[in-house]
């Protein structure tokens, strides 16, 4: 008989979203008349910027007339929008790319999820913890977790704790590792890393020939001077890491999906003969035979994010987002409830006044009719932590945390 | 150092597009009046259907409003979609499909190159050759190919000849494979395989407990009653086969990206202890982590090609290429050229005139200032043959076949 992929037999069933949404349920089941705000939500609330509509429009138009329809498209994009990229978001920044850097695609999810394919299954991946799934899972699928124990970790995976003990920041690994996954603005925690910071990393990767997969999605919502926006504006960083990028949080872009990744040509790898390979050139082989490009509309679409209109319609909902962060943390101060991130993401971290993270969240739901998401989805160390998203309407965010505030910790 | 995927280290290098790309503009050089027209193209030329337009507008419009605006969708797709697919593609030709067995993507390229990451590595391939590359090559990168040889063949895999010697019809395997790549109507001789052809593979996949991946990308070019248009019109398939479709050359999507794969829920796969797995499970799982769903507004515009104008549309776009497919037929008999397909498909499979494909194409480019493909493009067995698309205008086409019958041969 055909043999399936039994790496798939290691992975955890990913039962978070399916047993908050029964959770909820059943309370509404049991309190009809309860009005639930969900704070747990990691998606954006606020329509598309009419910068990006009407550049939309206008791409539809054109796939309407024999003269301006476009079939396939380059693999790796349209120049128009690379070129806007890299115009918009390096060079204003010291950071110098080719267009053969700059790679589209239709979400950071799926290239941070395919990236792994490039590398061999012998690569030790180090990832910190908590963090968004997708890393993990795409290598334990690949055949480079082992099995799962009964903390929830994968046997072959290295993890960097990452709590308010150690203040966020991962520590270096212990043993060598090859493909180092930081996310940062960080999803979930809401924390960030400084230059200085980054640059250890950046450091132990050219010491140790690592490669870091810099997943910079939450990166608009940077507010202080000293967190750099890009991996490449720290030193050396184009000869050890890839940056993946998106439209999704910066635009609103979640469901039209448009996202894109940065593979420097200095970054190389070694075949086992100790030969040297462009990483650039893996990726493209890789992306042109098993990705067919993204809808032209919708490169149309994220290029006019890049247009003045775009930039201010984007601030403004970015400056939407993170007054209701700034809302959240208040109220959780005020609350006397411990809580980090917020300050340059749109999420906030918040730990248990002595509970499990199942029980806090329990306990919102029953006594304030908030949904928040438990810590415990992200891995084992976001036990003892429940994560609340700034991505919500104004009027939801005051009202949810006014009433966590009225609650008895 | 970090290892690559030494697996990439077999892929031939695919020269094909840009060979032809530069030996077409070393001739326009050397001939700056030449008027080249190219027939070597897969990609379709109409502009999308009136009725796709309108409903794509409406869509980026409900984008605009915070009412109406979508965030992240099911990574499966919406089940407006996926319903309005069962309904006007499966139900008419009596084959039940449940919503959990249809999966939207982003492309067919896509889903027929991940597909296989669901399987074993130690699963065997076999596939018709010539043939889209994208099989041959995707399972190369997962170390299912082995080396090349010399003939242009990876060792492991289980090539099925179709030339006209057998009539285009691939022979069953003398050993037996797992995993079977099908193209039809076949992409690049544009022949096709009646039902009982088709069953004949139905069942050597039940004998042998194999996994039948069908690609019927080409499906809406059927015009003969004894075409299948699914496999699953045929008895038992739902027990063995996956079938890959897509919006691309049906409704001219090439540019918009949208498809759909279906895993019947009987198909199961063992692993090595030799308990079953349901291969929908699998790929649901590999869809919900490495992929983040189609835009909403393609999934919007994809839908309405399934309203009475849509499929009236359509249906006149893809009259009018098989009418150019009709005269490049008709031509190539008269110029006395040996021709197969163009019948259920878009394209001509040309049988060169005792010479190579490349000396063939040479022939067509310098002497009738056409662009066509070389079959060695698709595989070994493509030598001697030639591909020419009726994706084109009337006129280009008219003017193109009027050349090649003024050649001597």
């Amino acid at each position: 008989m055909t043999l399936i992929n039994e790496n798939y037999l290691h992975l955890e069933e990913s039962y978070l979203f399916s047993k908050i949404n029964q959770k909820v349920e059943d309370y509404q089941g049991k309190n009809p008349e309860a009005n639930i705000i969900s704070m747990g939500i990691g998606d954006v609330t606020r329509p598309l910027p009419h910068a990006v509509i009407e550049a939309f429009h206008r791409a539809v138009d054109e796939m309407a007339e024999k003269e301006t329809f476009k079939g396939y498209g380059p693999e790796q994009g349209y120049p128009f929008l690379r070129r806007a990229i890299i115009e918009n978001d390096y060079k204003p920044r010291g950071v110098k790319l080719s267009l053969g850097e700059v790679f589209i695609s239709d979400g950071a999810k799926c290239d941070t999820a395919n990236i792994q394919e490039i590398f061999s299954k012998d690569n030790k991946v180090a990832i910190t913890d908590p963090v968004y799934p997708v890393y993990v899972e795409s290598n334990v699928m690949a055949g480079r977790g082992g099995p799962l124990d009964k903390e929830g970790r994968y046997k072959n995976i290295t993890y960097l704790p990452c709590t308010a003990e150690n203040n966020f920041q991962p520590p270096l690994p212990e043993e060598r590792v090859d493909l180092i996954y930081l996310c940062y603005p960080n999803n979930p925690t809401g924390t960030s890393l400084t230059k200085d910071q980054l640059r250890e990393w950046v450091d132990y990767a050219m010491d140790n020939k690592s490669i870091i997969l810099f997943d910079g999605a939450y990166e608009a919502y940077i507010q202080e001077e000293r967190i750099p926006h890009s991996i490449y504006e720290i030193e050396g960083a184009r000869e050890v890491a890839i940056e993946f990028r998106s439209f999704s949080k910066t635009a609103g872009f979640t469901g039209v999906r448009c996202a894109y990744t940065i593979v420097p040509e200095e970054l190389e790898a070694e075949d086992t003969q100790g030969k040297t390979h462009q990483v650039n050139r893996l990726w493209n082989r890789r992306q042109t035979t098993k990705f067919n490009g993204v809808s032209y509309p919708v490169q149309v679409a994220a290029a006019a994010t890049y247009t003045k209109r775009g930039q201010r319609e984007i601030q403004e909902s970015i400056g939407y987002y993170m007054e209701n962060a700034r809302i959240i943390r208040e109220n959780l101060k005020e609350a006397g409830l411990e809580y980090y991130g917020g300050v340059n993401a749109p999420y906030i971290w918040v730990k248990t006044p002595g509970m499990s993270s199942w029980e806090f969240f329990d306990k919102l739901l029953e006594e304030a009719q908030v949904v928040v998401t438990p810590g415990t989805g992200f891995g084992p160390h976001g036990e003892g932590y429940i994560r609340i998203s700034a991505f919500n309407s104004r009027k939801n965010t005051e009202r949810a945390m006014e009433r966590i505030k009225g609650l008895e910790f």
